[in-house]
């Protein structure tokens, strides 16, 4: 084994929290966790790849490693269940400096000390190039009440937590300011480092949140039809219930909740309706849902109709065909 | 998406067989599972990485598959456990034939459907370079039940099932075969094909059985201390129960069953001592333990000492040390 994986797997070892759920952790051929009484498991893995999902040079490693979790916990949320235990499978390059795998390592881990989700295991192996990261998220819901997209009933209203749009915006300025970098050095003139700050973006934030708690609390009131997390994009996302579903939705432009970008700006609509990577939880309910849930803000974006497909409702009340053109490209959720 | 990720998502949907085990498969944004009743999770993941765990020059696509779910499902015979679901994390470049990763799925599921093991969900994603499979096998066993590599105890028999180091021989062969080429190239001749029929060799033949009849099985009887699957080659995986269960070993080289190869002949001691990928199970045990277990051949081949590290003890009953010389540096489990 390399130095370099050693080294890895030492300190994943040493970072790693341990949790009640986890009878036996690292260093056995499989982890033995402890499901709560009565409940069913929930699994989810999520492919994180370089140039693919991140890019070494765009993203600081802590928030990479982050994301790379929260795309799992996120999973989790979107069927109101908790997570039990994470497991991530890591295959690096030897072009990859060791201090990015570590930071990667602290960022992912930092989150899941915050979530109180032990990482229980996972495998580690070489890459020929660069870095890739399948993170596993084991979680639990009560037998029978995962909330599935197939819930949805026409009339249901439909609700999206926080703002939408944000990441995708933010990944849009960094592609802007890199093909103005390439034609300043195409033309022969000196970079334009520090016109571009890529510390204050969104993708190189802190990240999103996983909505746990909100989704925890909306399955324990009942009232939720059918839910999802907003991974792929509002569009892309919406259309997963109404094709589990069975049904139509139409939603109100003006209501959609755009995020706010550091210049004060709302982000364009467009953003806001395809843009990936928000982990914003979408959910129907037949019931009005408050403003906010676990501190979180919640919005009416719309209803559910008998079908029709998606329809978006603009200020002045015209319908127009809504078509799902999210990140899917980019990944395809089994 | 691109259409060859569409293709591969609807054929997972429509080869993957339903279990009930799976209470929501492949669809949402959890699998959801039942577990069963008084049962612990086992839970293990195994990066496949072309070129370093495979080469498609070199196995066919079904193998690859099998391959890759036989590493997850050997890890829960080594805990004695059963399989309740699989999850397969693909990543795919556009440079593999669309036709090969297909075969690769059916390799892999018909191994799953072999043991009855559903394929409940997990990602797809795009890849730079080449391929790379995670796979995700969970299992359950009876609550404190699970065999781990930390309960021998010094006086114990160490037992391994099956013949070794006929992966490792395989390997070899095509590796031998590939430099003859190399230089008969360099030569200026023609090339040596027909002279090397990779379909006969073992790395290109169905391959290994993980052993999951024979970990239960074991289990069930109560009898064994500390158990491994032989992923890393025999010396490998005996110091890894060694470590944990912080005890050593004394080996026989006489005792350790080598495999036969299409020759007829045996492999070398090395292969047997060394060799990886043979996913067999090392057991140990106070008791005496007979020949066959649940139909697969089980031999004693040393004891559990207080201390010492491991040695090797000679026909002539000459010890020497023995050192962990596996296949540890291509992957390094968590």
């Amino acid at each position: 084994m390399p130095v370099g994986e050693k080294r890895l797997i030492q300190n994943i070892r040493r970072w790693a929290r341990r949790g009640p759920t986890v009878a036996t952790g690292i260093g056995d051929d499989c982890a033995v966790l402890r499901v709560p009484r009565g409940h069913e498991l929930l699994v989810t893995t999520d492919f994180s790849i370089e140039n693919v999902h991140f890019r070494r040079d765009w993203h600081s490693p802590e928030v990479a490693g982050r994301r790379c979790l929260t795309r799992g916990l996120s999973d989790i949320a979107a069927m109101g269940g908790e997570a039990l235990a994470a497991f991530l499978s890591l295959a690096v390059a030897s072009d990859v400096p060791q201090k990015w795998v570590d930071r990667f390592l602290k960022g992912l881990l930092d989150l899941a000390n915050e979530f109180k989700v032990p990482l229980a295991g996972g495998d580690t192996a070489q890459s020929l190039r660069g870095m890739q990261a399948d993170i596993v998220v084991i979680g639990s819901v009560p037998k029978g009440k995962a909330v599935l997209r197939s819930g949805a009933k026409p009339g249901d209203f439909i609700y999206v937590t926080g703002e939408l749009g944000g990441a995708a915006a933010a990944l849009a300025e960094l592609e802007l300011a890199e093909s103005k970098r390439a034609s300043v050095r195409l033309s022969g003139h000196v970079s334009l480092s520090g016109r571009f700050s890529v510390g204050s973006s969104r993708h190189a934030s802190k990240g999103p949140q996983p909505r746990l708690a909100v989704g925890q609390r909306l399955r324990l009131r009942g009232v939720v039809s059918a839910m999802i997390d907003v991974s792929d994009g509002l569009s892309t996302d919406l259309e997963h219930i109404c094709q589990e579903s069975h049904v139509g939705a139409e939603i109100e432009a003006e209501a959609i909740p755009q995020a706010l970008v550091r210049s004060g700006k709302r982000v364009g609509l467009e953003f806001a309706l395809h843009g990936g990577d928000d982990y914003e939880l979408l959910f129907t309910s037949a019931a009005k849902i408050r403003a906010r849930v676990a501190e979180v803000r919640v919005t009416c974006i719309g209803r559910i109709m008998h079908s029709g497909g998606m329809r978006l409702i603009d200020a002045e009340g015209k319908a127009r065909r809504l078509k799902a053109g999210g990140w899917e490209h980019f990944r395809g959720n089994l």
